[in-house]
This record gives structure tokens, sequence and C-alpha cells, in this order.
């Protein structure tokens, strides 16, 4: 009774967590139901016979929980039957001219090569991928058909049966699946990606709260809830062979909402390749939450200011990247909080420079030197995905929308030496926006972020004209080609306001 | 004909990757043509006639790589195709009795609700990890059971039929691939994590080699190489799917080589998590080696040495397990490498402690530090993944063999604080040797490492006699419970040396 109970309890925590389940077996009931009429209306039995089992069969095989599993496995199952099918009445006709002693063994001979092989084919990485359903279907109907009865015209019988039942079968399936509350697993992998983006954004926004007033809280209870929510990245580290399989899935899906059929869904899980690097350093990052009871809070003072606004504005430039992600717009809302951490990166380093802790032990420096290390890395990181995301949706074609929701703070860039000014570049009419870090101060940046280039900078070209395929290019170490000159910050601002009228 | 070729190419690397590969091809096409013989011979036609096509059709689908994989399956499919047959005739028995009309449609809601439960049944997780292909051939054949035909005692006939092909199909899919060159998923698990502890520990191995003589090198092509080379670990990173995949499959594998039905294949996935974060932590280290130019020599120089030792020690430690978990024997060598890479540790923290970079500016610090601070975490994870193996060796039963195959350096154990003295404990006649850093060092590393202790020690108590259930006890913070007494440390080797000499 008991065990009863927790089935129960097991099956509602189960469709809670995605009431798109229920829906699903909903949906497969209503498919086999529908297909098993075969059976009961009279004049399709007389039809089909016994064939008609292929369509339960294929009911129950094919149909997947989202539409482009289900599609795929209908495609490979309807393609590979048709294939296998010929070639084994082709295989059957051939055997049935030798002979009724050799034709068995002749039989057995096609079965056997032909089985070995396509077993071989299956272990091709781009086949298992995409094609594994369709190549085990290829075996077992060559093998049937090329072997079952003797008799030529049963067989081509067989063969046209079982092919119409197989269609009828997989065709009920994809049209259920799609016309009926679809569940399409580009959208899965779309919404994923963006979620995986809001949970890092969650932990970078929270990490510099939790770093700095850990100690501060008396309740341990709230702690450990903090603790655990801040935690939920780690759902990030695993997601590779689950976003690898909604990719796979997604290629089969046609047109859908925004998604068009050939979607860039190769460029999401380059996304979600950056995410993961960047989870790896948020791991690491993480162990030294619990760590840091012992460094003195006034060194750890400090750096606060520069180390917050470093973690929170790679958090909010994340959150910007999560939300046009949704809302399938571009936007360079989060460019400008990749250049406000990059910015307090900058003043942290020369803050460093200054012997800031220069009196202080270096024993005790070290796990709050990790954390710094490691925030720069995921600083410089963030660029990547954000450039990635650029990317996306260039390819991806996304709607222009250039709101950016943030502002840059002018008092935290002033002791910053920083060019930025719009300038006419070579290709049509671009504002290109450069902005420029002072040699000395670049030059003391990169050393701690893992460039060796000196006069390395960020160089910005936002397009504005509505071209879909032309996306901000991000390149680095290319200002000698421009003119720069020092300027106020306030002047991206400007520049991003003129786009934004440009473009409305 | 270029495509072709490409093919051929794809097809050796993919044979040449693992040969196991083309002999299951064999396999399996042997199989197929084995079962096939069920439609040639007249006599086993006779009795099955077209439900002859049930045996092909099994060994098509239950047929995989490994042993566990086709067990599992072939299991699965087995016990559901009786459990389904016998409530489809019960199905089909109840609708019978309600009269020609209702019938068909208290057929269709049999099918819809058993459909529809099993479906969503399939979403538990446990359900899935284990027996989703039998919930799948549940519903299959209940579906062609309850509605195929409309006499009952051709439906006993039917089930009776499909039931005896099923089995024979079954058997023989197991039987050929246990007895002809077997695949075990357990083994191959097994070889997995023994592979990345082989794998990390080359990197931490090589590591240092590279952080301190990197620059050095003109050699453009030889240096990639060696980066490419150290690169490996990066395949630890994503492996979690697939030794989830090989457990699941071990676990219904019987008996093979050293490996028990029952074994802890639970505990191989605790291994390889501990060891994906190592990984994790390896992958932040090695961003470092690509930045480290600026560091002066002079300021590397001084660490060098413990560095070294640390990463290299705890290199080897991982080495020693994974050659311990090869050749399946406990070991305890292991354990003096992470001792060695311990005292590394707090030799560094010592010379941290005494100021040898004080005259040091605190940002040419921190890609250093940060070195230092993941490869103390590094240290402290190699310490759990140490204790982790050794669970998995007394939970496997590991046959006992204590030869240790390196000795601790006395020379760099001198400058620290430590007591190592074997004393009796309350349990029989364990030999306890109690290694005790003293308290100022002691504090001062847990600083940098995340514990929070301050008088916290590694008390490690090895039990000598045979009993394969206890195994090597690691405590942290338990000293007090014993004397302690600071000496050589030396004396562990001399205890050790004891052991062996005891168990043989």
């Amino acid at each position: 009774m008991e065990k009863v109970r927790e089935i129960v309890r097991e099956g509602r925590r189960v469709g809670k967590e995605d009431p798109r389940r229920v829906v699903h077996a909903f949906k497969v009931g209503l498919a086999l139901a529908l297909v098993s009429s075969f059976y009961y209306y009279q004049p399709l039995y007389d039809n089909f016979g016994v064939n008609a089992m292929w369509a339960v069969m294929t009911v129950v095989v094919v149909f997947e929980f989202s539409v482009g599993a289900t599609l795929g496995k209908g495609i490979n199952r309807a393609v590979a039957t048709l294939v296998a099918g010929g070639l084994g009445i082709g295989a059957h006709h051939l055997a049935s001219l030798s002979g009724p002693t050799i034709e068995p063994i002749l039989l057995a001979i096609f079965v056997f090569v032909q089985a070995a092989l396509s077993t071989f084919v299956r272990f091709f990485p781009r086949v298992k991928a995409r094609y594994d359903y369709g190549i085990l279907i290829f075996i077992l109907t060559f093998s049937l058909i090329s072997v079952s009865g003797f008799r030529e015209d049963e067989i081509l019988d067989l063969a046209h049966k079982r092919l119409s039942t197989v269609i009828m079968g997989g065709v009920s399936c994809v049209l259920i699946s799609i016309f009926v509350c679809p569940v399409w697993a580009g959208q899965d992998l779309h919404s994923l990606i963006a979620s995986n983006l809001d949970t890092l954004s969650h932990f970078l926004q929270e990490f510099v709260e939790e770093y700095f007033e850990a100690t501060d809280d008396g309740d341990i209870k709230e702690v450990e809830k903090r603790r655990k929510n801040l935690e939920r990245y780690k759902s990030v580290l695993n997601s590779k062979s689950n976003e690898e399989t909604l990719a796979n899935f997604a290629r089969w899906e046609p047109r859908h909402g925004q998604f068009r059929f050939r979607h860039p869904w190769q460029q999401y899980l380059a996304v979600a390749a950056l995410l993961k690097q960047c989870a790896y350093r948020i791991d690491a990052l993480n162990s030294y939450l619990k760590s840091d009871f012992q460094i003195p809070k006034d060194i750890k003072k400090k750096l606060e200011e520069s180390l917050r606004r470093m973690s929170s504005e790679s958090g909010k430039s994340l959150k910007e990247m999560s939300i046009s992600l949704k809302k399938m717009t571009k936007s360079s809302s989060a460019d400008i909080h990749v250049l406000n951490s990059q910015s307090a990166c900058k003043t942290l380093c020369t803050l460093l420079k200054s012997g800031i802790l220069n009196d202080v032990e270096p024993l005790r420096l070290i796990s709050l030197t990790t954390t710094v290390s490691l925030l720069i890395d995921i600083v410089n990181l963030t660029e990547k995905i954000s450039e990635s995301v650029h990317e996306l949706a260039s390819a991806a074609r996304f709607k222009n929308k250039m709101k950016p929701t943030a502002s840059l703070k002018k008092s935290d860039s002033v002791s910053i030496g920083r060019a930025a000014v719009p300038i006419k570049s070579h290709d049509s009419d671009d504002h290109v926006v450069t902005i420029l870090c002072d040699a000395d101060v670049s030059n003391t940046v990169d050393q701690s972020r893992g460039e060796t280039s000196v006069d390395s900078c960020h160089h910005v070209a936002i397009k504005i004209d509505d071209d879909d395929l032309v996306h901000e290019k991000h390149e680095v170490g290319e200002i000698h080609a421009h003119s720069c000159v020092s300027c106020d910050p306030s002047d991206v601002l400007d520049s991003s306001n003129k786009r934004i009228s440009s473009s409305n």
C-alpha cells in the first residue's frame, strides 16, 4: 500500500515537472486507439488483414515526445521500409533463379552480408546521430522480405501492404504529434539555452552578495537555502547530451512559430559549449564561497566595489542575452553590460596595480586572488558568449530591436583610460563604435586574462540597416586601422541612442 | 567516387577506433542468418509459420553492442511479452463477453487506457533507466493481442507462438553475445574509469613541466603537440552520460571475469563524479597555461619545487589508483603519494607564510596564486578520489596487495610539523597510523582549501587482516581521541612495510 502511494506521489511529481508529459500519454493512447480501428472496421480489415498490425507497431515505436523525434523516426522508418523492401524483393528474385537447393544458402548469405554491413555503418557517428533507427528498420525489413515465403507475387503483395500500413501508422503519429498540443524539440532547445543563460546569470548576480555578506548571517537554514539556490548552475554542467539530442531532433522539424526549417541549431550548441566553460569556472568559484571566512573583511572591502560590478554586470549581460533570446530579438543591451564588466575589470587591475594590497600577506590573498582571477575569466567568457549569441541572432534572423535596458554608469569609468568614438568604416553605412583601453592598463589586464598581445583592444562595429545576415562584429586587436579619440563613455550611449532612433 | 573513398576511410577509422565493432557486425549477421533458418528449415516453418518473423524481429531489435544491453533488452522483451500477452488475452475475453457492438468500443478503451498509462510511466526516471524498452514492448504486445482477430482459441495460439519465437530469438542473441567475443559493459565502465584516472594523472604530471618550461621552447609545432596531448583531459568533462549508460547495462550482466553479478557499479559513478570535479579544476588550470608568460621567472622559481611536487604527486597518486583499479587489487601506494602531495602543499603554505613573495606586486601574483589555489583544490580532490577508490575496492572485494611502489621523500617533509605514529585503536587489532600537522600550519592550509576547522588533521587507520569488507578508513578531525607524537614521516613507511609483511 505504501508502495502504491509512493508511485502515485512519484507520478504527480513527474507530471508536475512537465505537464506536457500527461498530454503526450493521452496522445499516444489516442493514436493507438485510432489505428487499432484497422482491426474493428471491417472494410479496412478486409483490405489489410493481419498486416494491420504494422500500423499498430509503427505507432507504438515511432510516437515520441517531441515532433522532431517523431518525424525523424517516421521518415527513417518509411524510407528504410521502402528501400529495404525493394532490395529484399530483388534479393529474393535473384536467389529464386538459382534453384531450390542453393536458394536458402544464397538468401542466408544475403542476410548475413546485409546485416553485418548495416550494423557496422550504425557505428559511424554521423549515421548514429540521425539515421540509426532507419538502418535498424532497413535490416529488419530486408531480412523479413527476402526470406519470408517463397512465392514472389505473395511477396510483392506483402511488401506493398506492409509499406502502406507503415505509412498510415506513421502519418497518423506525425499528424497527431503536430496538431494536438505539439512539443517542439527546437523550442525546447531554444528555451533550454535561454534558461541556462538565466541560471548562470542568477549565480553571478547572487554570488557577490553571498561572498561579501555570508558571514553576517546567523540563520543557517536561510544560508543553506540560498546556497542551494546558487547551486542551480550545476544543471548546466551536464546538459551536453540533452542539448545534442534536442538539436538532432530539431533538425527534422518543419517551420514552427519563429523557427524556420533550417534554423541554425548548431549555433545553439556553440553557445551551449561556451556556457558550459563558464559553468566550470563558476563551479570552481563556488568552492571558494565556503572557504573565505578567514579573509579579513577589510581586505575584501578594498576590492568589493570592483568585484561586485564585475560579477553583477556579467550576470546582467547574461540576463539580457537570455531575455533577447527568449524574445528572439537582436539586442545590444547585453553589450553595454559586457563593457561595464570589462571596465570594472580594468578598475580592479588599476586598484591592484596601485598597491592597495601590498601590505597584505600573500598567503592570505590566495583565495581572494583566485576569486579575482576566476571572475576575470568569467568576464572574458561572457564576452565570447555575447559574440556567439550575436552570431546566433543573425544566423537565425532575429528581429532588430535595440532598446538598451541599462546605461553605462559614468562614475565607474572615470578612472579608466578609454576611447569611444563613432567613425565611418569601409563597408557601406555602418556606424562603428570603437572602444579602446589605454595601452598600459590593457597590458596588465591581458597578463591576468590570458592574452599576450600588448595592444589588443575591443572594437565593436554595429551595423544599423535591416539586413539580417550581417550582425554585430566583434574584433580584437584591429585598432590601428582606425583613428581613436579619447572620450567619455557616454559617447557610446549617445551612439547607441542614435542607432535606436535610426532603426525605429 | 571521392564520396565512396571518404566513406571507406571513415569506416576504417571507426573500425580501428574499436575493432570489437567489426566483430559485433559479424555477430549480428550470424545471429540473423541463424534465425532466418526458421523460414528455410521446413519442420520449423511448419510449426511457427509466419510467426517466425518475430524471431527475426527480436534479433534485429535486441542484439546490442554489449552483453548487458542485449541481456537487458532481451529480458525486458520476454517478460513484457509474457505479461502483456496474458493481460491482452484477459482484456480480449472481457470484451468478448459484452456482445459484438460494445466489444470494439470496450477494446478501444482498454487500448487507450493501457497505452496512456504505460506511456506516462515511461517518464519515471527509474523506469526510464532500466525498463523503458520493456514498457514499449508491453504497449505493443497488449495492443496487438487484445485487438487482433476475434476468436479466442486463435489468440491463445498466437500468443503462445509469438512468445516462443520471441524467446528463441532472444536466447540466440544472448548466447551469441555472451559466447562469441563478448563485450561486457561492466568491463568497459571499469576500463573507462581507470583510463579517466590515467588521463587526469597524465595532465597533472605534465602540467608543471609545461608551466615552468613552456617559454624556453622555440619549436611551436612541438609545443602545439604537447598542448593537444595535455588537453586529452577534456574527454573526462563530458563522459557522464556514457558512464551512466554503461552502469545501467552493467547491472544486467552475469558474473564475468572478476566482476560479480552485484558488482558495486554505482560506486564507479561516485568515483567518476569526483573525477569530473577534478577535471573542472584542471580545465581552469589549463586556461592559465597560456597566460603565464608575464610572470617573472624568478617569482615562479621560488615556488617551483612545491608546485612541482603537489602536481606530480597528485598525478602519481591518480596513476597508482588507475593501476590498482586495472589490476583490481587493493593498494595503499596511492595514499603515500596523496600524503606527499599534502605535505608539499603544507611546505608551500609555510613558504608563502615566510613572506617569500612579500616584495612582489599583488597584480603580478594573480595568475600564480590562482594556479596555487587550483592545485590545492586538486590535491584535496585527489584525497577524496582516493577515499572513493578505496571504498570501491572494498565494496568490489578487490584482492589485497599492498606493495607500495613509491616512498616518501624524507627531505621534503622536514620543514613540516607532522606526527605519525602507529597506535592501537579500539576495534580489534588494527594498526592505526595517525598523521598530524601542527595546528598553526594546518590552520593556514585550511584557510585556503575550504575547511573551517582549525585543528583538523588526517587520520588514516589501516586494517591489516584479510576481511574484505573492512577497508582503510580515512577520517578528518578526530585527532583528540588519540595521542600524537611528533616524529619522522619515515615511520609511515615503516608501518606500511609492517603491513606488507603481515599480509604476506
